[in-house]
C-alpha cells in the first residue's frame, strides 16, 4: 500500500537540487570569522546565501540573522526586545508554542503579557486587538498564517496599526513561506520569524528578520558572530540550503500555490460529499496545502492510528504538540469544545502530492471514518 | 602554491563518509514528534543517533540532549542551572567566549560570578580554586582542553573536588573530541557540552549532556521535543552526521593523536631551531594538534597577514574572537603581556596534515619571520 504524506505542514523532505548547493559548503575548511584565505572563502559563501534572502525578502543583507531555526527566532524575538518597565508583550492566542511558551516564561520573569483573542474564523480579533493595543505594549506577535489551520492573519493590518502607535511588530512566518509573496513577508513587520524545513529546505537553520531600527539584544552569547548578535559557528550549509530553497519556493510560488489549492480543494470536496456532518475549522483566505477538519467521530486520535493503518500520514494539532493529549489551544481559542477540538485533524498537501494521491486519500479516509 | 590549513581548531569540512550517512535522513519525509509511520522512522532515526553518542560517552541516551552547537549548549548549562540566591558560578578565566560571555551576562544580572585564575602554564590554578569552591558555589566551568593552547586542565581532579563538596561541574569539551577518550569526557562532569563541526561533522549540531541528577530547565522554550527540555523541530540529519563522525573520530583517535603529535612536535622543532627568541604558550599535556607559539615579532596580526599571503592558514586567539583587535583573553590570563600576546599564533594540525605540510609550512613560516 502505498503511504500518502499529508502532513507537509510538519516538516518537510530536503529537496535534490538544494542538497547539491549545499555539497560545496559541506567541504570548505575555513571558519568565516578566520582571518585567510579559507575563512574568506566561507565567509562569501556566507554573505552571498544572505544576500540571497534578503533579496527575496526586499530587506537589506544587515538585516537577516541566522538562527538555528524557527523556535530559536521566537525565542529570541520575544526575551530580548527593548521594553520599559511594566510595558505589554502581545501575542495571539493562536501562536505556535515557541511563542506562546516563550510568553509564559516571561510573565513568570514577571514580564506583563496580554494574549490576544481569535474569533471563530481563526483570524485575530481587530476590535480586541485595538483595545490591547491603547495600552502599554511594547511588542505585538502575531503569526502570518496559523500552522494548524493555514489561515492567513491581517499582518498588513497589525502591522499598520501598531506602527501608527509605535509598537513593534512580530510575526512568526514559518508557515508562510512558498505560500504568501516573499517580498510581503516583511513588509509590514520589525522582526520576521523564518525556518527552513517547512520550505524543503535543511532543518536546524532559521532566521530571524530584525529590522534597522530595532534594538534586539544578544539572546546566544559568545563569538561576534553574525554581527556580535547572534554568537555560534555558522552553519553555513545550513545557510546555503537555506537561501537555495528559499529562491526556489518562490520560484514554483504561483504555479504550486494553484496546484496545491485546487487539489486541497478536490480533497475536501469529496470529503464533505461523503462525509455528513463533517466541517471545516478556519473560515476566510488560507494556505493552499491546509486542510483542518472536525470530524462526525468521538476520538480524532483513534482516527489518526485508523489513518496512519491506512497509510495516510496526517496530525492532530500541530507535530510539535503531538506528544500531548490536550486538544489543538488554536482550535479551543477559536470556540470549539474540547470534544470537537479532539475530533479534529489537519491534512497539509505539498511539492509531491498529485491528483492520485488525494483521490486514493479522500476514499480511504471516507472508508475509515463510516467503519468508526 | 599549495595552501597549508594550520587552522583545524577553528573548524574542520565534513568528512565524506559522515555526509553519506547523513544522506538518508535528508530524504526523510516526517517529522518525529508526529504520530504515524513516517514520525517514527524519523524518530527512531533520531535515537539511533542519540543512542550512538551515548555509548561513545559511556552516558544513557536520556542523558544527551541535541542543541545546535557549543555554543547553545553552554549558554544553557549556564544560565538554566538550578541555584540558590546569592550562590555563586565559578568559570576559568581562559573558558570560551560562549562560556566568557555568558557568564559576564549572567553577573549583569545579578548572578555572582567568581573568575578562576590559571597559572602560567595554562591550567586552572588549584589553590586558587580550592579557595572559590570554600565559598557557596553552584556550578564550576572549566573547558576540558584550551580551544587556543591545547592545554588539557585537570577536569577529573576538578570534578573530584566539586563533587565532594555538592558543587556541579560543567565542561565544556569541545576541543577534546577525537583527541581525548570519548568515555573520559563525561566521567567526571554532570553537564558537557560538545559541537560537531570540530570533528569532522556537520555545522550547527552539538549536545549537551545533562547527567539524570542534574536540575535544569529550559532554554530554548516551545515544543516538547528532547524531552520536553529543548524545543525546536530535531536537526536529524545534523544528529545522525553528528553520531557518524564521533564514531569515526573514535576510532581514529589512537592511531591520528599519536601521527599528529609527532607531526606537531615536528614542526615545532624546525620552528624552534630556525627562530632565536621564539616561545611556546601552555606548557604540560596539550592536545596533539595544536601549537601555540610566541614570536619575535612586534606584530603578530601583520604575521598572520603574511603567513596567509604566503598560503598558510593559522590564528590569533580563537576563530571567534578574531574579528577583535584585542589579545587573546587566554594568553593575558597566562600572564602574558598584552605585547606577547599579540606576538603569539595558534597552529592547529588536522586528519588531513602531512609530513610534507608541516616541512613546508616551517619553511614559509621561518623565512616570513626573518624578514619581519
Amino acid at each position: 500500500m502505498k503511504r500518502i504524506n499529508l502532513d507537509h505542514a510538519a516538516t518537510t523532505s530536503l529537496d535534490p537540487s538544494v542538497l547539491q548547493e549545499m555539497s560545496k559548503a559541506f567541504a570548505l575548511p575555513g571558519n568565516p570569522s578566520a582571518l585567510h584565505n579559507s575563512g574568506r572563502e566561507a565567509r562569501a559563501m556566507l554573505e552571498r546565501a544572505r544576500s540571497k534572502v534578503a533579496a527575496l525578502l526586499d530587506v537589506l543583507p544587515g538585516e537577516v540573522y541566522f538562527t538555528s531555526g524557527g523556535t530559536e527566532s521566537d525565542n529570541w524575538a520575544l526575551r530580548c526586545i527593548a521594553r520599559d518597565d511594566g510595558q505589554q508583550i502581545a501575542v495571539s492566542a493562536i501562536e505556535h508554542h515557541a511563542v506562546l511558551h516563550t510568553a509564559e516564561w516571561l510573565k513568570k520573569q514577571g514580564v506583563p503579557i496580554a494574549i490576544l483573542p481569535v474569533q471563530p474564523g481563526g483570524t485575530v480579533d481587530f476590535s480586541l486587538l485595538k483595545e490591547t493595543l491603547a495600552g502599554n505594549v511594547a511588542m505585538v506577535s502575531v503569526m502570518t498564517a496559523n500552522n494548524e489551520t493555514g489561515v492567513i492573519q491581517p499582518v498588513e493590518e497589525i502591522g499598520l496599526l501598531c506602527h501608527e502607535k509605535g509598537i513593534l511588530f512580530h510575526t512568526d512566518a514559518v508557515q508562510a513561506v512558498g505560500a504568501l509573496q516573499a517580498k510581503a513577508l516583511c513588509a509590514h513587520a520589525d522582526l520576521v520569524s523564518l525556518s527552513g524545513h517547512k520550505f524543503y529546505g535543511p532543518k536546524g537553520i532559521g532566521v530571524l528578520v530584525i529590522r534597522r531600527h530595532v534594538k534586539l539584544t544578544r539572546f546566544m552569547h559568545g563569538g561576534a558572530q553574525e554581527r556580535g548578535l547572534r554568537a555560534g559557528t555558522e552553519n553555513i550549509p545550513g545557510a546555503v540550503g537555506f537561501a537555495a530553497a528559499f529562491a526556489l519556493a518562490e520560484s514554483l510560488r504561483e504555479a504550486e500555490t494553484e496546484r496545491i489549492a485546487k487539489l486541497r480543494d478536490r480533497f475536501e470536496s469529496q470529503l464533505f460529499a461523503a462525509l455528513p456532518g463533517l466541517r471545516r475549522n478556519g473560515e476566510g483566505a488560507r494556505l493552499p496545502g491546509h486542510s483542518n477538519l472536525c470530524f462526525p467521530v468521538r476520538d480524532g486520535r483513534a482516527l489518526l492510528m485508523r489513518l496512519d493503518m491506512a497509510g495516510i500520514d496526517a496530525s492532530a494539532g500541530s507535530a510539535c504538540a503531538s506528544g500531548s493529549t490536550e486538544p489543538s489551544h488554536v482550535l479551543l481559542a477559536m470556540g470549539l469544545s474540547r470534544e470537537e477540538a479532539q475530533a479534529s485533524l489537519r491534512f497539509s498537501l505539498g511539492r509531491g502530492t498529485t491528483e492520485d494521491d488525494i483521490d486514493e486519500a479522500a476514499l480511504r479516509i471516507i472508508r475509515v471514518v463510516q467503519s468508526m
